[in-house]
């Protein structure tokens, strides 16, 4: 399997995130990408290439426009107006609010285009991002060339941005650019299943009136769970995508047993709608080990993951998403990709 | 006129906000409402009086019960799940997420609530801010009675505050409540006439509807500044409130003379609604020494204020809003009250 990983995720690296009402350390942090690739590397998984570059069109197939040129620009003009910091919004868009009108701000603007205070954006953000959507355009690139599988070794993650915002420690949805880039370039119904711990409400909320794409979830109850307002059962689409969104969200607590029944059902849905090809958020979060999340997966379970993916029987594009248990996050990653390989 | 004061306003008493991307300690502090009280005293105005309890009832007029019930236990559950520190949100509905589901979670539930990350909910937020509230009622009582005016020194302040969402430093709505609970006794219409430098979006959501409450609100142009996504002039109600709610943003610079000029519209405004009474949320961040704020009034103009909100010719009702240039806050305020009161 081709891994695509660009030294420039290390460009973002924020310096604190809100979380438990306090401003702590980036979870979403560049050692979380360097141990999985240090761990591909030790078990010497796959071909490790740096992403083709592929310019703003494919991330234009799926985000704003306004949106992009704001991500681009969001950091000069923050630093012009308050300085070396990273930049965090301060306000959201409450009842009887709306979006009619883009602030002129910037601070108006970061509250606009996103929906926490968990995501900075720094010196490095267009950059690592960009880089992290081209490794999932690389990625897609091989499937359509006729590989099997790939692995775009993302980061930032993506699966929490959507069409015209920001979030989740996400700014551009990788795997939503993947999937369009697939069907851009010929498969006629591709689909996405997320297996991040978080619900993945950007590529939901991109992917929600396609009937072209289907969006299957394993994750967190949102009632217990960020993001919290997206990702309940009942939520299955709408126009020609009503029917093509599926959330499969599971309780605190929720050990492989129960895991892998609900990852059938996902199989048998995403098998049924007859793809041509399967993009995988890959989050690693679902780890017992996480620091941020309660589910009770095993080390050993994703291999078990992996396999199960496999026996979809599609081309298969992983994106990595997740996965904040940093000393252990490279096995787990690795063992989804091995347990696909060998099955 | 009589003046509503509760010590209990010092319950809350947040450690920090959110702003610029830093958590800096808490613009709005007990010594916004001590140096107003003090100014008063100093000046031998009116008549410093502690506000009857009105409990619940007036205030489900105005807001939702589960709203009302969450602010009342959301410190308690969020000392269980993170300790004694400020309560903060981590996000916010964006784009494709919805709020048809209340979270279970604390941290869900401040951002299903909530709209930005600088209101802190403290141990005594909930006893601080329906004391506030009780001073708006008390306010309200007096004008019922007969009065010409009261002030209601409420803090925290109130007019960023839904029916069911706090932020801006606000809980509770006291001026919308006051304005209910006029209605309620017996008037037919009433004004809410909005000096603060920031749009009253909590206000306007709460009127929007209604055409027997005229809302009106000088501020700052959201295009520039908080709350960023309401106060255009284009937001003029909707149904039975169709036309009955009036945005007059202004630009950042903006001095006594261009203020004039639109207080003046608006008072025309108010006076072709003929409302049987007045509630202004009177912030005084207009003031040229505010630090988070960009108009340019000085202490005297202040006094203007008061003569021209007379000159509307209406019992009239006073409640605190914003306003953090501490050392001034206290003449600035006064200067309204004696401004009016000497017209």
């Amino acid at each position: 399997m081709i891994v695509f990983y660009s030294e420039e995720h290390r460009l973002q690296s924020g310096r604190s995130e809100l979380n438990d009402g306090q401003l702590v350390p980036c979870y979403e942090k560049p050692a979380r990408a360097d141990i999985v690739r240090n761990r591909l590397d030790a078990i010497g998984f796959g071909s490790v290439r740096a992403p083709e570059p592929h310019g703003l069109t494919p991330l234009e197939r799926v985000h704003d426009v306004g949106y992009l040129a704001f991500l681009q620009n969001a950091w000069g003009e923050w630093v012009q107006e308050h300085g070396d910091w990273d930049a965090l919004p301060l306000n959201w868009v409450a009842p009887g609010m709306h979006r009619r009108v883009v602030p002129r701000s910037i601070d108006g603007r970061l509250g606009y285009y996103s929906f926490d205070a968990g995501t900075p954006i720094t010196a490095g953000t267009w950059r690592a991002a960009t880089s992290a959507a081209d490794s999932a355009l690389s990625g897609a690139d091989r499937i359509r060339a006729g590989d099997r599988s790939a692995f775009a070794l993302c980061r930032p993650p993506g699966h929490h941005a959507g069409k015209a915002f920001y979030g989740g420690y996400c700014f551009l949805n990788n795997a939503a650019i993947a999937a369009q880039s697939l069907r851009d370039g010929g498969a006629a119904r591709v689909a996405v299943l997320d297996v991040d711990y978080h619900h993945g409400n950007g590529t939901q909320e991109i992917l929600w009136e396609r009937g072209d794409a289907l969006f299957v979830s394993l994750h967190a109850d949102p009632v217990d769970e960020f993001p919290y307002f997206s990702g309940h059962a009942d939520e299955t689409g709408a126009g020609a995508g009503e029917g093509a969104n599926l959330n499969l969200p599971l309780p605190w607590g929720t050990d492989w047993a129960a895991y892998a029944e609900t990852l059938d059902v996902a199989a048998r849905r995403i098998r049924a709608f007859a793809p041509d090809v399967l993009v995988v958020s890959l989050g690693a979060d679902t780890y017992g080990g996480d620091p941020i999340s309660r589910f009770r997966l095993l080390s050993e379970d994703f291999l078990r993951m992996g396999a199960a993916i496999a026996g979809i029987g599609l081309p298969t594009l992983f994106v990595m998403e997740g996965g904040y248990a940093v000393d252990d996050l490279g096995v787990n990653v690795a063992n989804v990709l091995t347990g696909f390989e060998d099955s």
